[in-house]
């Protein structure tokens, strides 16, 4: 079969969204040229047409079942946790551009300063009560926080630092939703002392005008 | 604070001092210029730079208390309520690409079938059961469907027609998160039979072979 | 060979678009290589850079001969028929963003409410008198028409339903631009009372406020 | 009234596809606001939502009539005209991506090497015989031709430098869809030669390889 | 004069790019409608249609001269300097997506951990030797480095965390693109430790396992 | 392996950047399927989702050293050479939207009038003395000129015709950034003149209003 038919015959099969039948029918290697050419499809996509180039990709029907019903284990440093749903979870979110989140908070816990590289978070609190907050970009550095109690809603912009605290005495749950099937997450005191291999001290000394002791204390607890 | 002093927090983002110089020469009608200047500094990213150009545009501080945490009214013809919180309700979310909203559903109550021109929707079911489902466009016109329980989560791609029914005899409760700071929603029944004005009878007969005293029956109820 | 060196042998192929020649150089296996990485070249359009990364994928001379000269079939129960030319016409269409299409019309002929979930449609009248309109989205389901004939110009913005209606006793003749390489369409009818499997007639009875039987003899028909 | 009254009052407006109408209601002062306004509304689209933030902005009634149905003028140097409807002609399709052109071609008329910045043409011929070709970027400057008959389709991928040619002994009619709604327009031998201040002759001596003379020769003449 | 008059004036005046001139010609209140309509203008380029609606906007000979010459004050704690050159120094970078920036290091200068939430960089090392890195999200929080001599080119990803340290006894100068005509810049330390107001000490101390004295001795530092 | 299966494992190798490692593993023919897959993931971006899916893609350490140290080799007709540092040179820099370049120019030395189809370009002089210039879009044909000396800098609109010159006695050197990470070049001389196969020389006569023996006396000689 040459470039052209398997080109045509998965375009097809694409422009129907026939294509996960098409790849169940197939064995490995064909796999290999459907997903390829899914790939293709959605690459199309990607210069000058940014609208999806077919309803949505791999099969929609698998979604995950339950998950957000159940509280996440909280038993950890900072007494929090995040469940969420995103592409890894629902391939159907494919090109769809959000996801969402379960965060559970223990009494005092917190979800310690981030930040999401591609996405902005909007979160609405379901129980208990959270003090929230981010910080703008150089040169102002302005925090904006606010209290937060069930039925309030709270925006995290793309790309800023920011935090929720539990100041209740009981369990704290909220949802979020991302503008991205994939928002990534830089927790900053991970990302800062915690990185594989470790940033050069003298670098974090000098940033965080730190004692050279207490970096090199750090360091090993994250 | 006023118009002035949260316009001139953003107006040091925005891309020519003399644009920001002439908006300190002038007094208080300057709420248009602000906005005039806002607009242009937004619209400056939107050709070949996609990011934002500021962290954020207008008081993101100014965003909604409460309203998600009490039940919508769902005393109507389909049982169902949608409250939306998006760019009306916290201006904060402009340029930020994402919405929420609450669903409540009386028992057997419908959200009846609708597409959302400008948003994917990501729903978790917080209470009850609903039978969802989407379908795909031409040729195939294939329905996807699931029956979803507390937990849950199900995907509706941009543009596809959508709904959710309260199969349970119980309230049922959903969130949403949308791709969209406003998403759009084009309710079908709505559209086609209560356009305003109304769409020519003839139209709608050929397209939906309903008898012609169907279609004009049907007309004045949406 | 390594994932590298192949990577930057098509790399460059891409780069020099001779892919096309070097697919049809190579079997194929090697054709799997060459989608991939094309698809790869794309994908990298995708994030950040918008723009392209070459001046067109797949062979550009590969385009369609005739077709849009001929009027398409309009002997069906809606009497007019649409003729594409997208991306599986035109594979060189690849990311480029737009598409063509012919509508003919018999006399009185019909192209019902539909969306393009995927592109706005610009189209000018060849021949006949139109009669074409759309609707905006809820709250105010605005309808708008007008009465076109040839060398007059309508636009139908994207997501929203529209339809075009002849309304002379002659044939009818227009040409349409799509800002999409595959704009898709959703006919309301079809995908309402026409979907595979069908939606359970309680949802479409409540949401059209129609009787049940008149839902469930419209079902089969579509 | 405050900034923020200012903006509540006419986001609803333009929420609700009102704006039109609302400025139609007030004089040239509050036009400014309007538009100010519906230019926030339209630069809020600009960042991370890319999807329209309504359903079209402008009155998308006040499109063009006719124009489209005569021929230009082709009694030129060249011996064609294009006659394009882009957003000048039609506001409605601001923000629409998608504008629509037709060319005529006297016999032996030529639209002369030039480049859309800004847009991909797909182009299909009504009427007469055309040579029709484009160049693709270095370093191979590869040409693509065809000769198109009536019904035939081609594509200008965006930037490149491309031209037709009518070989026929009778006038060519062809009608272009462009990728945005104001492709824009570069002819090559206009703004190499015909730059308004001209460009230093020893540039263009250099560059092309032209005796001094020719180049002095040819620059007043465009 | 009408909206739609002062609306078809100036997307003339855009159109042919005279905006500025106009501007000038004009007086305040024009200047108002003007940027209003430049705003409108751009903002079209938002939703669907991606490409500048115009060749640039603001006056593009508005060019900074020199400045990227002369070596920046070092004379800091951290031992350096950033000159950019975005679009508040070149009004005409408006819309194009692109900045640059002049980076000098004193003998172990150090640029501290910060990201650019709105660009990618591109550095070349002109003199003098830099240990430079990023560290990627979680989970991995793997870093990057690199030991970089004159003529060493890096690439610094969007929204991740990263460095450059002069590990030389000279002073060293580099320059680096970023994609974005203002990529913004979050100085770690300065966000999470000098924000104003300042973060609660009780998350500082939780999320960074740090004494809370020594927070509170850090704050009031930065 | 199925498909699902497949795509499963390679998805979470993407989503936590052990992908380079995952292709060192295997051998050939996994890293087809890897490429595939991450094409897969960039495709992903494509539609509704702009922002990147992962931290970037293919390993980020793969760069370049030295290259832009070293003066390029200008000894050809026009006396100028450019470096560039894209994503054939750096695979880190895909998606990431920018590269960079080095322009070398022999006293009296002329980077040609020539576009980038895919990026607009900021230049930094290093050395020496240019004569630069870019010429708008029709039908102004506007001619922006500025010598620039060291430290100067200047912007090239995305598509427009632009070109240096060295009018020193001496060598220039200057940087660029480009914002794409392929931004593409055509050189108007090289594709209106030297195109493979040639233009018509017809086209070209009636374009420039060129004496045919000129045209073809060019011809060969790009």
């Amino acid at each position: 079969m040459s470039a052209m038919q398997s080109f045509s015959i998965f375009s097809k099969a694409i422009a129907n969204n026939r294509l996960s039948q098409y790849i169940i029918m197939k064995g490995t290697h064909f796999t290999v040229i459907a997903f390829t050419l899914l790939a293709f499809a959605y690459s199309l996509a990607s210069a000058f047409d940014l609208s999806a180039l077919q309803d949505f990709c791999v099969a929609i029907k698998d979604i995950k079942n339950g998950g957000l019903n159940k509280p996440g284990n909280t038993s950890n440093l900072v007494g929090s946790n995040v469940t969420t749903v995103n592409v890894d979870q629902i391939p159907g979110l494919n090109t769809l551009g959000i996801s969402l989140a379960r965060v559970d908070y223990a009494p005092y816990g917190l979800n310690p300063p981030h930040t999401h590289p591609r996405g902005t978070e909007i979160l609405v609190v379901i129980k208990g009560t959270l003090y929230v907050g981010f910080v703008t970009s150089n040169p102002d550095n302005r925090l904006f926080t606010k209290i937060l109690n069930p039925g309030d809603v709270f925006v995290f912009p793309i790309g800023l630092i920011h935090f929720q605290f539990n100041i209740g005495k009981t369990e704290a749950v909220a949802f979020a939703g991302l503008s991205s099937q994939n928002a990534g997450v830089i927790t900053i005191a991970n990302a800062v002392f915690g990185s594989n291999p470790p940033i050069n001290p003298d670098v974090l000394t000098k940033a965080f005008q730190l004692d050279k002791n207490v970096v090199q204390y750090l360091q090993p607890r994250f």
